[in-house]
């Protein structure tokens, strides 16, 4: 991701060594007007949750990490590439490293996993 | 994991090149009884959505495939090493390589997401 943090608090990161990480734990970043990601990172593995504030964007960008996730809560409109899609719960995106993707918050909230690998060195 | 499959269907599998993977699809296998997983592999990125039928059991077992994983719903008794959990909703875990793990599902049905890296070609 290009744009630079608004917010960071890396001192709600757990130590490395932890093996299990409370629900709303990790590192906080804001990415985008409305759209806040928790962090946990492994070895070769990051996991964010990312909250939408309703009408937030990702815009495009890319990265050479591989990114995969999964919808847990509310719908958001996923662009990767060429391709638009409307996700909701339980749905599941997979994009290659380089490929450029975006996302559109709707009307209602959202709250999404992704996953890196490798670990995103910019969200620690 | 050694325990064999007691059921696969490779045939719901998505294309590799599918960005968006509806919610249920992937790979099923039924890993222990009354815990069946659906599995989506990327290029070095696997997701497994686990469901566990209540009092259902993960057996101690270990894998060089890093994980990571998170609670969607219901509650899990996790053992990673010598420490025990029980975790909820949006709680997160963390398995290097090579670290013996098990679950114990409750008295209510759960889901969780697991994350490996690198994928799992016995999840396929």
């Amino acid at each position: 991701m290009s744009e630079p943090d608004r917010q960071h608090e890396s001192g709600s990161a757990a130590a490395v060594g932890d093996y299990f990480l409370p629900a709303g734990s990790g590192s906080r970043h804001v990415i985008f007007p409305g759209v806040e990601i928790r962090t946990t990172a492994g070895h070769q593995l990051m996991l964010s949750v990312v909250r939408f504030e309703p009408g937030s964007v990702v815009a495009d960008h890319s990265h050479p990490h591989e990114q995969m996730g999964m919808m847990i809560s509310g719908r958001l409109e996923f662009t990767v590439d060429d391709t638009t899609r409307v996700l909701g719960p339980g749905d599941i995106w997979r994009i290659p490293g380089g490929v450029v993707h975006s996302v559109r918050a709707l009307e209602e909230p959202a709250v999404a996993l992704d996953v890196f690998h490798p670990i995103r060195e910019d969200y620690l």
